[in-house]
Formats: structure tokens, sequence, C-alpha cells
């Protein structure tokens, strides 16, 4: 194993005897956080000034870490919490990341629970047909796009996605799963950032996960 | 469990009885393609007339077929074909995945194969410090870089997309990788389209392993 991953893996908080059970369980009562937040940088002024960056290359990077997260993420939506279908099957049947970096935590988390995974895109990367929604961003506006034939009526859905900020991206994401007949049944993101506010665009009734708060 | 994943399971050669470690086992012999094959749809004339784009769309929302892709992804990386390091670790310590499909399967593989995972990504997405490196396209030019603390030196590093034709990235993947001194030990793509050789652009002596052809 090369030094870095070596050293990481030594300073990871992850080692240092947290049982697995309790890592990143989301917290809502102010319990101790997910020993990954440690692998999360902040970078000033990226992308412009006056920004804070959350920087989850040094997470990804990190197996115990990235392996960890991936757990927290799928943790509420497995066993009793949710609780299962008659069938037992589990209550997601796929798994819908935002592009780029949701793509990067939904198709680890689909893998790791089993589920599909489909992916919602910037205008014009799908092939055709495609689906989309237009919405506004603090300067000007945005598209997301899925295939038309990606999620038929009914289909259980988790969104994830890496940052929950303003909001604006999730909302449109969930608008456009329910054009195409998906059933929401929650979200999940590694990190929100709770002065942005981006919860209150997103139903109460909807369970919403983050693993960290910043 | 709504119509379509059930339609998709049952119509999935996948369940019709093939053993599990056979599948996706890299065809060099032209023995029969894993059964996911028939999960990518040939989309002509996208994104330009002339070109038929591969969709892993139908792929990926099948939680079978995204299932088995990725076990057949990481198999030629485990066990005894490739060895196992004096520690007993597998031979790959980080995996590297190309924006944005890249993604999917690098992440999926990653989580499934235990290793971290660092992007490679279009210019401007990643915060600095990032090393790049530019390179020709068919019509232009792009550049892809690399968080500059991704990788130390001797990092074993197996690189991961959904396509192979003319190479060009993939190439320009691999030398960046090698400046930021990781050790390049394989490749791995879902799709391998023979006739644009971009097989050709890729080092002999570093395993390359496409699960499709065509």
């Amino acid at each position: 194993m090369p030094d870095r991953t070596r050293k990481t893996l030594a300073r990871s908080p992850i080692t240092r005897g947290v049982p697995a059970a309790t890592i990143g369980v989301p917290n809502r009562t102010g319990a101790a956080m997910p020993p990954f937040r440690d692998l999360i940088r902040d970078v000033p002024d990226f992308p412009k000034p006056g920004v804070v960056f959350k920087d989850i290359g040094p997470l990804l990077a990190d197996p115990a870490g990235f392996a960890a997260c991936i757990e927290a993420l799928g943790a509420p939506w497995r066993g009793l919490a949710v609780g299962r279908t008659p069938d037992g099957s589990v209550p997601v049947d796929v798994i819908c990341g935002v592009e780029s970096r949701g793509f990067i935590f939904g198709a680890a988390l689909a893998q790791a629970m089993g589920t599909g995974f489909v992916p919602l895109r910037k205008v014009g990367k799908l092939p055709p047909p495609t689906l989309g929604i237009d919405y506004e961003l603090e300067y000007g506006s945005a598209r997301l796009e899925i295939g038309a034939d990606g999620i038929v009526p009914g289909t259980r859905v988790l969104l994830v996605d890496d940052v929950l900020a303003t909001g604006g991206t999730f909302d449109a994401a969930r608008r456009l799963l329910e054009q195409v007949g998906a059933m929401v049944v929650g979200a999940a993101v590694v990190i929100e950032i709770d002065a942005l506010r981006g919860r209150a665009r997103w139903p109460e009734a909807v369970p919403l996960h983050a693993l960290l708060h910043c």
C-alpha cells in the first residue's frame, strides 16, 4: 500500500474504534458527527470569490472514509427504520444521482444497496428521447434531463447528491421525477449547508437525510 | 416492485440460470458475451449525424444488470489472475474514473472493491490545486484535470470508463496519472469499439479489459 493510503487510514478517525453501526447515522440530535467529516476540505473563494467550496476529494480517495460514507448514506433506507415492503425487498427501486458529483455517491450507493441507477444530466448529454425541466439558478437558468424510458410510474426513487445548498437543483430534480411518475421516497446528501436553507424547498413529508451539516 | 423493474428482470438473460461466476469474464476468446449486452441500446445519429451512441441507461437502471456489470468489471483485478500483494491487499489502491459516465462505473467499482476513488474532471471543475493535461480531440482540444493531492507516488491505479473509442481521453488520463507518480496497473471499460482502434494507443504491457466489443 503506498504511503498516502497508509497515512490517511492511520489519520482517519474511522480507524479509532468507532463501531461501524454508529458511523454516519443521520444526526438530528446534536450527537457526534460522522468521523469522515475530517476528510472534507474547505476551499475558500472557489468557484468564485466569497464562496467556500466543500472539497469531497479527500473523502473519496480514502478507502475507509468512502466506504463509511456510502454505508451511512444508505443506513436510513435499510431495515426497520423505514420498514420493508411485503415482498421483503428494500423500499428503494432506483437511485437517481445529479450530474456530476451526485453520480459518484449515487452509483456507489446503488451498488451497495443492489438497486438500479438513473442519472439526471445537464442538457444535451443524454440521448433521445429525454424529458427535461428548466429551473432558475442564482444567476441565469439551467436544465436537467432524464431518459424518457428511465423511470416507469410507481418506481420508488431515492435522490442522491453531494451537497444541498440553496436546493434549486434538488427541487428541480424532484419535480422532474414526479413528472415522469416516480415516487420520490427520499433524498440523501453528504453535506447540507444549513445557512442556505435548501431544506425549505423540500417537502416536509419526504425524508431528507444529510450526513453532515455546515 | 414497480412494473418496469419486474419486466426488465424477467427479460434479462442474467436471470436465466447463468452462474454469477461466469458473468462478464473478459472475452478474448470469442466465448459468449456477458448477458447484460442486451441492456445497451444503440442510438443512431447522436450526438451528431453518422455516430451510433451506445446508451448505457437501460443497463444502469436494471438492478441485476448493473450489479453484474460491476462484478464483471472488477473480476480481473481480484484473486489469482492478478495475484495479491504480499500483505494480502488487493493490487489496486485507487480507481480513477473519467467525467462523467466514468464516475458511475468507477465509483460503483470502488465501492465494490473497497478502494478509494479519484475523479478525473473537465477543466475548471476541481478546486485548486490541480494538475492537468491538454489533449487533442477529433475536432479541437480538451483538458483533463486531477486534484494535485489526489494521488501520491506509487499509488496503484485502475482507470475506468464506460466506452473506449479512439482512446484519446484514456491516453491523456494515463499520461496525467503517470505525471503525478501513479502506477497505472490497468484499465477497465464496459464497451470497446474495436473499429476505432483505441487499444492501439494503450501500452501493451498494461492490462486493458473490455466487457463488450462492438
